[in-house]
């Protein structure tokens, strides 16, 4: 029981509240992470063997591309991390179990990570790993969980490969499950690939409407939990409590990549906002400026985070998404064209900006905000 | 903390151990796996608007498979258990960090079911979900698992894609790590898939020599430690502690089967020997007798955990791999040439029996042990 206590927990309730302060130590874990990438940049060349290569590009990017000769093989997993912690909450407090929403969070991790490299995602394995046989006896929660994950891959056109339900006491807490999923994909034709040598001056920026919070940013959300009366219970917005609004399930977006596809509209590149909220559109490794003209809605539960946190908002953007769960690069001239698209998918999207020559930034007009190359430290 | 207390706590220490005793309840498990598989079953169709389809025999097999056209994909995600609470605790009473072994079982838990329907493993991804950010901390600890797991894949010719390394802190245990492997491959050329349709009598059984336990029954293994006065420091073998014969790393098996390939030698089923023990032998769909007629050495960890458990061999052998960690199913002409192919790897293996027309049975004869169709609950 050696979980570190977040310095906020001491600090006056007015103070604002970062998402370091909520218990995330990257100082911690980056080194492990860059001795890990280079570790795995030195097996590539064992795809040599079975006649294969790997696409350089995709290291450190979102998902993980083997050219495979008539196809390209894209694979990924990817975690929930702790909002499965919110549903357990709320369940508690009304008794309704949540992990139908939270099935489609976790798919969409995995999916919408995949789909940025240009893939079409085939099969999803699930990964449920809870802190004791006993999480399976609640019939009612489980059998939420199974029904929401097979409604996520019907969305998403994906085929539930299988997975793994271990029982894992001692490592999982109690009363808790561990929830990933991986995703394998195939990109086809190989002309979708979208790794980034496509983005240029020129391309406009789409932004996809995101839900609410998705699935980055819940250690912030939870840790302000402290500072509400009525915690969960708390509304956002009339009728709509803090926890709900919360756990509303992330959007899928790989119905809009396919779409896109089929409607002959080229992605040159796109990026999944999850952490790091709009730091994520620096993501490309290129040199090129990024001027957005154009800003989604905010959903109330993002904007209730940002002003009970007192979070300015350049840093409600460096760290949430702010109403946009996914960034499409498409030519300009067939931008209006991919929001479209999008919309008729169900997903509302604006034309929101668009890339130029220039030094490496990010300019947020509507704000006044403006961040360098060093704002993301991702690779 | 509502983790069940295991009924063996209280049992008196000279009673049998039993695999349920130790805290594993598959009857709450059970429900859920059979909801699941269905609804899993349910989402194959949408591979059909992608042009591909799932190959059917694959669902209930240790990977799933799916038939993209000039080759079959393979793909599965696999937990490591709770072998990781023996590294803890062996480190704790020694100081001497044991997750470079890990690595190589959490690889060996995809990699040994991956190759089983006669995939080649190309790629893996780490899923590594620590208790807080503060695990990632240790830097030997760390070290070593980025070096284990990259030696492994080194080992199977795999290249690492990439993966997750989450802080849980209220999911995952303080101080505990979750550790899996997701596993994507393709089979290739396609008459290499074994998926079961190619055996029949007549076929020899060759089993490969494991290096101990693996990484299934450490939950009875790290329960009966609770008996042991010098407990994991007690010597199974001289100069051997139960702790560190408990950690020899799962052995990985894909070089022998892409040795089998490269040789000529036709696999026509194979059986990833795991949790279930030698009941694994039985997991073919089809009704064939299978006669053992010669047994591996049983290592010394094993034995020692079947003495202390007071198992005799029926049970010992339906929980444990006894020294078989995998079974090929080869055309009897070929089955010493297997071996030595095996051998040839630094795998020993023994042409161990023989698959025979007649009802679903495995008799182990130098044990005087025979099971039938029910042992094996699977699919």
């Amino acid at each position: 029981m050696t979980t570190p206590s977040p310095p906020a927990a001491d600090s006056p309730p007015d103070a604002p509240l970062s998402y370091e302060q909520a218990g995330v130590r990257y100082d911690q874990i980056d080194p492990l992470k860059v001795a890990a990438q280079r570790a795995a940049a030195a097996t590539a060349g064992h795809l040599a063997r079975h006649g294969f290569a790997e696409v350089a590009a995709s290291r450190g990017e979102s998902a993980y591309v083997v050219d495979v000769g008539p196809f390209y093989l894209a694979s990924i997993v990817e975690c929930l991390g702790s909002k499965a912690m919110v549903a357990d909450e709320m369940q508690r407090l009304d008794g309704r179990p949540r992990y139908g929403t939270i099935a489609q969070d976790t798919i969409a991790m995995a999916v919408n990570d995949l789909i940025t490299v240009g893939a079409t995602p085939l099969v999803v394995q699930a990964y449920w790993a809870a802190g004791g046989s006993d999480w399976f006896a609640d019939a009612a929660r489980a059998q939420a969980l199974v029904a929401g994950w097979k409604a996520a891959c019907d969305t998403c056109g994906v085929a539930w490969g299988g997975g793994e339900t271990p029982a894992l006491a001692g490592i999982v807490e109690g009363g808790r499950i561990d929830l990933a999923a991986a995703c394998t994909g195939i990109v086809s034709p190989r002309e979708r690939l979208s790794l980034g040598d496509k983005l240029g001056p020129g391309d406009a920026i789409v932004l996809l409407a995101s839900s609410g919070i998705h699935a980055n940013g819940l250690s912030l959300a939870r840790k302000l939990v402290e500072r509400l009366p009525d915690g969960y219970l708390t509304e956002v917005a009339p009728g709509l409590t803090y926890g709900d609004a919360l756990l509303a399930p992330t959007v899928l977006y790989s119905p809009v990549t396919e779409a896109l596809w089929a409607a002959g509209v080229p992605v040159h590149y796109a990026a999944n906002i999850t952490g790091h909220g709009w730091r994520k559109l620096l993501r490309h490794p290129g040199a090129f400026t990024y001027r957005v003209h154009t800003l989604p809605p905010v959903p109330p539960v993002l904007r209730f985070i940002q002003q009970q946190a007192r979070q300015d908002d350049e840093e409600a953007y460096a760290t949430l998404n702010m109403g946009a769960g996914f960034a499409l690069f498409v030519p300009a001239a067939q931008a209006g064209r991919c929001a479209e698209v999008a919309r008729g998918c169900g997903v509302a999207a604006w034309v929101a900006g668009r890339v130029e020559a220039g030094p490496k930034r990010l300019l947020i007009e509507p704000l006044g905000v403006s961040w360098g190359d060093d704002a993301l430290q991702l690779r």
